[in-house]
């Protein structure tokens, strides 16, 4: 055998992909033929969720003594409480449910060309939490207990491409975590696989480009959150080569793309952001404890539900689910139910020519190492109503107030289906002129984003999600 | 205020040091003024280290229930113990003692310019479980409790250089891991910090440069692990810049310069080799479960210490140490104290004109997150004599068997003197015509590992060590 250095295909993939973001819809009939062909699959799979109480939830159990929620085979998740205290939050100490997923799932894109431009295998999914039924999700959506088929459903279509080292090609393969609020440390695996090989497509499954996906993901609620985490680890580059892109743009797209070469200046070097995000996870005294559900001192739990007792934030609810074109035809599950729609804002400037995000480094309990880089605004408005003033979340106003001209994006999009229950987000981009920082946020250049999560743990599933959308306006025109 | 981007300063030290990696000593009169120095504080400075019985520690409680072993004040650290299940593993379950240190730390090296060359802040430590006492040491190595001066000690020198932002211009800040196999979870915060200020030197502090502190790291003994792992996160074209170095070199020394430029080839992308890790710590079924001591089942806890049934490993045992120009002159505590010099080494190939080493992702029980990268071979060879064949570690006997012409790097070097009592290893690098892989092994370009060096839980405390050693030979002559 002889010893040779790999081809550096990253770079390759990344103007492959480039041409793939750079093509859209063909025009209004071609991008009819997709709605048309998701709105038949959306009449052929379903999923009916009735609320169930908590108490009678078939394959669940209610341990009497903790009031904890697990299934019968200990697998998939279980309902959990913590105790937190954070000293140097707005609320200092609290105690909430929180789902406990410790398996590490699998979210992968499989990418194949075809006519020479590179196409994401992409899905019409059913999840019992999504308020429309059917969104667009990744080719492999799969939790370990889905796979290994803990529930004796059929078989994950693809995942042979996410399972097998010998026949994929690695595009992008790391862990990321997922909403650290509601989840404690649950992290899955965000993974983008190109073949060369012949695949049939399965019935609900369709290939696009990257431009077509971009295009998407301005559509209400359409492109799931799954989805979105698995494009915002793209490489940065695939949607970025200025040359690749011939149509005209607007001036904020033409900065975009500028803003997203590895080359582009910086307001704070990388070095100065990491050493940022070591201060605030050393200096930062979270303490999250378990704490039996039966003992949350500020949660109610009934046979029905388990609510906070101003009937704010979330709550935990039954349901039970009978759907069709999925792995299983027919269970009962807990999720969580937010109170109100969400805002998730990011507020980007030009800074010398280059593109920057405000970026907070946020701790929340569910992380794996106290903080990552969240948005500008991450938060439901309505949560805080009742707290004291200092506590409303900077730049929400902001965020909620800007005028039109400074929107970039606007759309309203879920989070995960499988667990989360009708939980929306208003999901804003916003430019504005504004220069201020606060300890616990840093203007970041969005290369600098596309770099950092190339590695675990660095920006939350809400920051990732916002990359994804910010990704789709590069190829923008007016 | 107006916003502007940072100057890329960080390509601008890395050419700094650089140039102060090529400054070494200045003839052996200068050489043997640093030894004069550090013999002259080796004698002022000085730890007399007795045996104490592990019920007898002042200071320290053993906790009946338990066996645990804790400090009345609940800071610094406690010894416990953990049950571990690696199914994967040439020994698939075991129990053992481990330190639980949950503070951070601080690990930092001071630069300065001087003459127009940047110099490294180094100190003469000494440390209880050092076999020869003093050491060379970063600028600042203190816990939390330390520093927070919990045993009421002085103040810890040059901290305030690590600690106020407004007054350090940040090289490189980021937490790592310490030893996996005796520490549950232990990280410090490695940084390098430049300062422009006048530094008054005290007593017991030198400063030296890059290439000086290079030198010294072929010395047995000198340099201790905390000073080797900051100097592993210095920007790895600080060692490298080809053009900097005009003395003439060894056909490896010139290898390894051009082999630390990020735009030399690699055996694997990065992304690959990230796929790889990600493979191995999702699919690695590591449980580690807290266990009192007294219930492990392989150790045998008396009076004076903790061993293994079989005498080998380590020891947990009691030291009172008696010291003079350290913060505190007399106290008791535990310390872990190995059966055997170990062997770190680390396999290195020229694969296509770059230099590649054979790292092992390699799980241990007290790492965050299941497994890091480790080099080639990290082991007490001794504790494998008891074992079935299979688990004689892979490539011990190539490293212990090297022939003289392919050894690169061959000094014995000490683990941290604070925690672990005459833990020495023999520490080698080997250049080796092999072309090997295993699924537990893969070849990495020298780049790739400081580009990975960058980010936290990557590269084990072994791994940035020889990372260290390694850099330390790009400025060699023959």
């Amino acid at each position: 055998m002889t010893a040779s250095l790999a081809p550096s295909h990253d770079e390759r993939m990344a103007r492959r992909l480039a041409a793939s973001a750079q093509r859209g819809f063909d025009g209004d009939a071609d991008r009819a033929r997709f709605h048309d062909w998701f709105a038949d699959v959306a009449q052929r799979i379903y999923a009916r969720t009735e609320p169930v109480p908590l108490d009678a939830l078939t394959g669940w159990v209610r341990d009497p003594g903790t009031g904890d929620i697990r299934h019968n085979s200990n697998r998939f998740f279980t309902i959990e409480g913590v105790d937190v205290t954070l000293p140097s939050g707005p609320v200092t100490h609290w105690d909430q449910p929180i789902i406990n997923q410790p398996e590490v799932g699998i979210l992968g894109i499989l990418i194949r060309e075809i006519d020479g431009v590179p196409h994401l295998l992409m899905q019409a999914k059913v999840e019992p939490g999504n308020r429309n039924g059917v969104q667009l999700a990744p080719t492999v959506q799969a939790t370990r207990s889905n796979y290994t088929r803990v529930h004796g459903g059929r078989q994950v279509p693809y995942l042979e491409y996410f399972r097998v080292p010998a026949v994929r090609c690695v595009v992008s393969d790391r862990r990321q975590s997922e909403q650290a609020a509601w989840f404690l440390r649950k992290r899955n695996r965000n993974m983008v696989v190109e073949t060369t090989g012949d695949v049939p497509v399965q019935d609900g499954f369709r290939w696009l480009t990257l431009g077509q996906v971009h295009e998407l993901l301005a559509v209400e609620d359409l492109i799931n959150m799954d989805a979105r985490t698995v494009l915002s680890c793209l490489p940065a580059a695939g949607v970025t080569v200025p040359e690749a892109f011939t149509s005209p743009a607007s001036a904020f797209a033409v900065t975009l793309r500028r803003s997203l070469s590895p080359q582009a200046g910086a307001r704070h070097t990388t070095t100065e952001i990491l050493s940022w995000m070591t201060e605030v996870r050393t200096a930062t005294d979270l303490v999250v404890t378990r704490t039996p559900v039966n003992m949350l001192r500020e949660w109610r739990s009934t046979s029905e539900r388990i609510s906070h007792h101003t009937g704010r934030y979330f709550s935990v609810i039954g349901v039970e689910v009978v759907a069709g074109g999925r792995e299983v035809a027919r269970w009962c599950q807990p999720m969580i139910a937010p109170v109100g729609v969400g805002v998730i804002g990011l507020v980007v400037r030009d800074i010398g020519g280059v593109l920057h995000a405000l970026m907070q480094a946020c701790p929340e309990p569910g992380y794996v190492d106290v903080a990552e880089l969240a948005p500008t605004v991450q938060c439901i408005p309505g949560s805080y109503d009742v707290l004291p003033g200092a506590a409303r979340p900077p730049f929400l106003d902001l965020v909620l107030g800007a005028a039109p001209e400074q929107i970039r994006f606007d759309t309203t999009l879920s989070e995960e289906g499988g667990r989360f229950f009708h939980a929306l987000n208003r999901c804003r981009i916003v430019e504005a002129d504004i220069d201020l920082e606060r300890p616990d946020f840093r203007w970041v250049a969005v290369h600098q984003l596309a770099d950092l999560v190339q590695h675990g743990h660095y920006l939350n599933v809400q920051a990732r999600s916002m990359l994804a959308c910010l990704y789709s306006l590069a190829r923008g025109g007016r």
